[in-house]
C-alpha cells in the first residue's frame, strides 16, 4: 500500500540523526516535484518545490522531499538548505486534501541548517514546513499569508503541529490562532514571531544567503546538538503517537460531516477566485 | 456537607465534554447570583454576575454558575457566552475568603465560545474567570485592574491557576507577576497579553458582540476540538490533583499565621476605603 | 576527590528549602572569591564576586559561593541578596574551562529575594547566575553583553541551563539564541526578556535597592512558596539527571575534537584582545 510504504520511508529518514559519509557529487538533482540546486563552494543547497498548482503535500511530493533531504544529509559538502518554491505567484503548499496526505514529516534530524524563504501563501502544510526550519524569511507582500488555517476547513491541526506552533509563537498566541484559523500577513507574522524577518520580495534570496552565512560561523556539531536538544521532546512525542494519530485523522477525515465541511470550504474558495 | 456537595456538582459539570439535546426555550433565566439573558437569533447568551458586594466566588455562587453553564451547553440555540457583571462600579469578583471557597471551576469543557468583558476590578477569582475564557476584552479605565494578587494576601495561587497564567502570559511574566501579586491596569494587561483588547468603557458590550461574530465564522466542532486540544493537559492535571490540592489549601489557609496575614491585608483594604 | 566533595556541598545546599534559626551577627564576611556585605537595617546582603581575571565558575569559587549563600539563608536579618562583581571593567563570569567546573548551582531553594545587578559581560556562567535570580538589572553600556554562548565554543549548553533559558525568554527565542550563541547587548537583552531593566551604569546599585524594597512589601513566605512552585519542576529535573549529565559533559568535553574547538575559540579571543 502506498501510504504504508511512504510511512516507512519517512520513518527511516526520521530515525537517523548523524551524517553518513556518502558524498553526492552532482551539482543538481531533480525529480518530478522537488528540484535541488547545490552551491558547493558556499555549502548551500536550494530545494525548490514544483508541485503545481499549489505544492500540495501529497504522498508523492513528501516521498521525493524526504529522499532529497536524505541525499543532502549524506553530502558532506552541504552545510545548509534553503527551502523555496519554483513558482512565486502561487501558494507553494496547499491546504490538506483528504486521504492523500501524511503530514508526518521528520523533525529535528536534519544535519544542515535549514532556512525557509517564504514567497507565497503558506497555509497549513506550508506553515508546517516553515515551522520545522531554523529560520523563516518572508517576502513583504501583503497578499502572502502564513498560518495554520485548519479550523476554517472544519478540521483540527494535529497535536504535533500544534506543539511546533506553541514552541514558535507561545501558548496563548497559538490557541487563538488555531481556534480562528488565522492566516498572518507578513507584518503580523513577524509581530507574533511566526517568521523571523520580513524583507522586500526581490531580496528574499540574498537575505537567505546572508543569514545562512551567519549560521555557518557556528561549529556544525554545536548547532546540531543544540537543535536536537530543543526539539527532541516534541519529535519523540510525535513518533510515539504516530500510529494513533494516523488512525484518528483517517477516521475523522472520512466522516460525512467533515467531508461536507471541507466541501463547503473549497466551494467558497472557488467562488472567491472565480 | 455543603463543600462536598458542591464539589460533586462541579465534578459532574466538568466530566461532560459534548453537548446534549435538551433545548431550553426560556429567553432568560436567573437565580440569586447569576442572571442569564439569551439573544437567540445571535446565538449568544450574556451571563451577568450579581453577587454583591464584590462577586465573591462563594460556594453558592459557583454552584449557580456551573448550573447556568450546564443549561447553556445543553441549549442548541446558544453558540457563545459573554461573561460580565451587573454592577460596573464594583469589582465583580472578590478576593478569596477562607473556608468559603472552591475555585475548582471546570475548564475546557464549555461548548460555546466564551468571551469575558471586563468592566471592573478583577483580582484573583475574577482573573481566574477571565483566564478560562477564549477572549478577554477590558474596559479602558485605569481604575480597573486584573491579575493574581494572592501573594499580597500572604497566600499562594494554586498550581492550576498558575498553569493557566503561564499558558496565557508566559513563564517569566507569570513568575514575576505571581511573586509580586501584580494587578495590571488595562494598558499593562494588554502589553503582557493578559487581555486581548482594551476598548472605551461604553464600547465593551458592542465589541464583545462583534468579536463573537468573528468566532462564529469558524465551524463549532473545529473550534471546540481545538480548544480541548490546547487545554486538556492543564485541565487533566487539575482533575488528577484536585483532592490533594483541596487538602493542601484547607490546611494552609487554616493556619493561624496565614489567617493573621489575611486579616492584616483586609484591614489595610478597609483603611484605604475608609 | 575535590569534584565529588564539591558536589556533596552543593547537594546539601540544594536539599534544604526552609530557613534555619542560626543568626550570623557579622556585618561582613569574606573569603578568597566571594565578599559579602550586609546592610542589616535594610535586610539586604550584597554578594560581590572577586575571582580574577573573569570570575570563572571554578570549583573553589562555587564552593565559596554556596557556603556564603547558606550563611545568608540562615541569617534571619537578611531578606534579600544582591549579586554583583567587585570589578566593573571585567566580565564577572568567565566562559567554561574544561574539567574545572561544576555548574550545578542550586536553584529555587534560596529563601531571600535575589537580584542580579549586571555590570559587565555575562556570558555562559554569568548568564546562568542571572537566570537563577528573581530580577535582573543591567547597566546600559553597549560593551556589556549577556547570553549563553556555548555554541560559539563548540560545546552545548546543558539541558537544565536550556530549561532556565526557555522559562525566561520562551522556546523560540531560546532555540535561536542557543544555536547562534547570541550575546545580547542591554537593549536587546531587555527586548527579548533576558533582563528586566536597563539603567545607566551609575544607577545600577540604587535601582537594585529600590527594586528590592518593592519585593520586600510581599510577605516572605508567599513569595518563597510562589518561587518554589514556579521553579520546582525545572530544579527537580536537574537533580534527577545530575549524575548522567555530569558523565555526559565530562566525556563530551574530554574529546580531542571538542578540546580543539575550545582551543580555536580561546585563540580567537586572545587575538581580539591582543
Amino acid at each position: 500500500m502506498a501510504l504504508a510504504a511512504a510511512r516507512r520511508v519517512l520513518l527511516q529518514a526520521g530515525s537517523r540523526l548523524g551524517r553518513r559519509g556518502a558524498v553526492d557529487g552532482a551539482r543538481r538533482f531533480s525529480n518530478k516535484r522537488v528540484l535541488v540546486e547545490k552551491e558547493g563552494e558556499a555549502g548551500i543547497a536550494v530545494m525548490k518545490f514544483k508541485n503545481p498548482p499549489v505544492n500540495s503535500l501529497s504522498l508523492e511530493f513528501l516521498t521525493e522531499f524526504v529522499i532529497s533531504l536524505e541525499k543532502l544529509e549524506n553530502d558532506k559538502s552541504i552545510r545548509g538548505v534553503i527551502l523555496t518554491s519554483v513558482s512565486r505567484a502561487r501558494p507553494w503548499v496547499r491546504s490538506p486534501a483528504p486521504g492523500k496526505k501524511k503530514k508526518k514529516r521528520k523533525q529535528s534530524s536534519l544535519a544542515p541548517s535549514v532556512l525557509d524563504s517564504l514567497e507565497g501563501a503558506s497555509p497549513a502544510g506550508g506553515c508546517l514546513m516553515a515551522l520545522t526550519c531554523d529560520y523563516r524569511i518572508m517576502a513583504d507582500n501583503p497578499k502572502y499569508t502564513i498560518g495554520l488555517n485548519e479550523s476554517l476547513l472544519g478540521i483540527v491541526a494535529p497535536f504535533w503541529l500544534k506543539d511546533n506552533y506553541v514552541n514558535t509563537i507561545g501558548h496563548r498566541a497559538a490557541e487563538r490562532a488555531l481556534q480562528l484559523g488565522t492566516l498572518f500577513p507578513p507584518a503580523e507574522a513577524l509581530k507574533v514571531g511566526l517568521v523571523d524577518e520580513v524583507v522586500p520580495e526581490d531580496q528574499v534570496h540574498s537575505k537567505a544567503r546572508s543569514v545562512m552565512a551567519k549560521w555557518f560561523t557556528i561549529p556544525d556539531h554545536s548547532r546540531q546538538l543544540t537543535k536536537s536538544m530543543m526539539r527532541k521532546a516534541t519529535a519523540d512525542n510525535l513518533i510515539k503517537q504516530r500510529e494513533a494519530d494516523i488512525q484518528n485523522f483517517t477516521s475523522f477525515i472520512s466522516r460525512d460531516s467533515i467531508q461536507k465541511s471541507l466541501h463547503v470550504y473549497l466551494e467558497k474558495l472557488k467562488q472567491k477566485k472565480g
